[in-house]
């Protein structure tokens, strides 16, 4: 077996905590996406970041690959352990360290999912903004970059961690950040290790900012005639300055599916999804502002969603789209791809596409984050087909290539993995080469996250 | 003369903008601090990238230092030719390349001082948000990952530079991030190029966000009879989610300092400057609302400033407080250092330096950026008393303790650069070995601003 030296002693180290079995292995091969199976070697389960810096260290003696998992929702298999070695599956390093109501951040482990963090942080009054849809580990959303829903308000995890600790290549342990606001010390070292998928270090531990719990809250949702129409709402709003929490796109097909997934009657046409929040007076500012804006645009079936029920229905229909759009097709997969672009040119990146999808014959259901210009299609394909999968992954191309032309990039937050690792030279040209610089200077013998992200070494 | 052989190419290939006259040179070896001048062998005044490309090329070829320059106002020596070279003067790149009025975002190069950007955005409607106080270069700012008094609101370099291009050690230009407004696509080199002190590479051009001017603008200043009740005001304020767009803080030496020099009447007491953008009605309902947290810890001398003409009177005492503070002893000189705490820690903080200025005979008035946890102290001195600019440089190293002490960072917004170096390694451990490697893979033969922020090569 590959990496034998090296799981002899991770199995002295750990015990019971290292797993060679059949179905953990097959569990942790496995993604979310349409990448094919890798089980890695073996699946270690630390609970501190002494045993994690342990794990790496014999890693490193040995040229084992180390791949960090959280919960395995990555969408370009970032988790996949591609070639061979040990996963290391953070699920029992999940403590909610230390919660600080005075500075509103808190110190968690990695394997703390957000779900969990917001559920010990609601009798603070605090909350962690940050909402990708999957009930993410905060560890993995921090590598992958992760933002969703809330990005418009709050931003992604690059503005919410406020500091690492972080298990280097070597075995080393280092904290990047403070639990200060803000910091001009040296390089950005925090936002280095964000964002980098488990290339450059394990995180062991992340200080993230919280944000109050809104006094109000408000939601709604209403129809436009064409694309064009609700993206010219959403700048309007961004310009007056008006603070949408959330405001998500959801096109024709989407809405179809949704009608029929959740027996719903929603017009056949594009929808904008709005959240506000703030206090009373200025939410039901904000909805006015919003209104006239919508109304201008020749927005119609405005719907207010003010209580919680009502609100929880709007967003489980929002968040239950993705699997509304499988349902179209039982038994399907699909390529869950996302591009971003700047807003001025997301109307047109988001015609194109559906044109494209069209011409190709690929149904591809597309919705997104409008305000941040970031957009999501789920291109279907039978796994018996393999033409209509090469079509699909095509499509998905073609929706890189466009994003790029329009100045835009090949994720706004899927991340990398192996799915977008192709464009990385179009979208950084010598960037992608720095980026490799970084890697060997930080990771030289290559074991942490290998094959993933940068250039081959 | 040292780098013969670097400034005879360089003079073929800039002709008159190179120059090597005394008086230049001189200009470019003095910092705003007080650091001892170090003029350069000449200074370089490129008219684009491929300029800059082409002084980096040659400069990579002689092994000659490059240093970049643009207002001269850092704080801590960032532009100092320590160690001799080229300072790159950035002050005929100063177009504004492109208004994005849609996207809300603006290239420029990196020569152009916020304050032209701003005047060149009035008629948009938009401006660029982030307020150091000086005039500085925006490419400057993005280097020292630059923030102030609007930071609390609107963030610092860090959250609004969306992109950079850069000319690297080895005279390859590369473009970092993109125009969409958020980006997965491998390590976030816009984030490690904004803070660098051109230690891995010379900004050339910069892409920035920008914000919709507010429909209404308050402000305000209030007494406080301690420093712990206006930290506690604020904190309440920043939980309340009262989204403040500057909050300021005084201490009693700066008030008197500001009375005496622009004849004013504050009582003699901390003060707090506070100023809410957003519309009349959502402006209105913050200012009632924190007024009755100042209220609640007993904040007095409550007075508003809605009329521009009061406002304007209101941030020039602000930003003119530096100069008040000289002031109170003509011909001294000053160390302006910055730390940043955790806010629940602020209080602490600049109690206890003011108690141990005191203890230590030593002028310093305190002011800071209460919002963020960050504040100044302008520790003044006699030029001619070596023990007195001892005294003061010793406070201003117990400064920095007292912040890694409580949690925070030894610079919140001025960077480091020679001032701040030798707190690098208590601050970051390890990482500061991992910032070097990162800079020895980007810049291997040390001639991008040697001598500082990383480890001697």
């Amino acid at each position: 077996m590959a990496h034998d030296a090296a799981l002899k002693d991770l199995s002295s180290l750990l015990g019971d905590a290292l797993t060679l079995s059949k179905s953990d292995l097959d569990l942790h091969g496995r993604s979310e996406s349409h990448f094919p199976d890798t089980p890695p070697d073996a699946v270690a389960y630390p609970r501190s970041t002494e045993e994690v810096a342990a794990i790496v260290r014999i890693c490193a003696a040995h040229g084992c690959p180390v791949v960090g998992w959280g919960t395995g929702t990555s969408l370009e298999g970032q988790s996949q352990a591609v070639q061979g070695g040990v996963v290391v599956d953070f699920s029992r390093m999940d403590r909610v360290i230390e919660v600080n109501q005075a500075d509103m951040d808190v110190r968690v482990q990695p394997g703390v999912t957000r779900e969990a963090l917001n559920a010990e942080l609601r009798a603070t009054g605090l909350f962690f903004p940050v909402d990708p849809g999957a009930n993410a580990s905060l560890g993995g959303m921090a590598s992958t970059r992760a933002s969703g829903t809330t990005a418009v308000r709050y931003g992604t995890m690059r503005d919410n961690v406020l500091g690492l600790e972080v298990v280097l290549a070597d075995g080393r342990v280092i904290r990047t950040g403070t639990r200060a606001r803000k910091s001009s010390a040296g390089y950005d070292l925090t936002g280095l290790f964000v964002g980098a998928e488990g290339t450059l270090g394990l995180i062991t531990e992340l200080t993230l900012r919280l944000q109050g719990q809104p006094e109000a809250i408000s939601a709604a949702v209403c129809a436009f005639d064409d694309i064009g129409a609700a993206v010219q709402a959403v700048i309007d709003t961004i310009q007056m300055g008006i603070p949408m929490a959330r405001i998500e796109f959801v096109d024709t097909a989407s809405v179809r599916a949704v009608n029929a997934y959740a027996d719903m009657s929603l017009p056949q046409k594009p929808h904008l999804l709005v959240e506000f929040h703030g206090s009373e007076g200025g939410v039901a500012e904000q909805a006015e502002s919003f209104g006239a804006i919508v109304a201008e645009h020749g927005g119609s079936d405005f719907q207010w969603a003010q209580k919680p029920e009502d609100r929880t229905a709007l967003w489980k229909m929002r968040h239950n789209a993705f699997y509304a759009i499988l349902a179209l097709r039982p038994g399907c997969r699909s390529i869950v791809t996302d591009v971003c672009v700047p807003i001025s040119r997301l109307a047109e990146a988001v015609e194109a596409t559906i044109a494209d999808l069209e011409a190709h014959d690929v149904t591809g259901p597309i919705l997104g984050h409008v305000g941040d210009g970031n957009f999501h299609a789920i291109l279907m394909f039978d796994p018996a087909d393999a033409a209509e999968e090469a079509r699909a992954l095509a499509a998905a191309g073609r929706m890189v290539d466009r994003a790029l032309a329009l100045g835009g990039t090949s994720t706004g937050e899927h991340g990398i993995g192996l799915g977008k690792r192709g464009y990385m030279a179009r979208e950084h040209g010598d960037g992608w080469e720095v980026m490799g610089s970084v890697k060997r200077a930080l990771d030289p013998n290559d074991i942490m996250n290998p094959g993933k992200l940068v250039p081959d070494p």
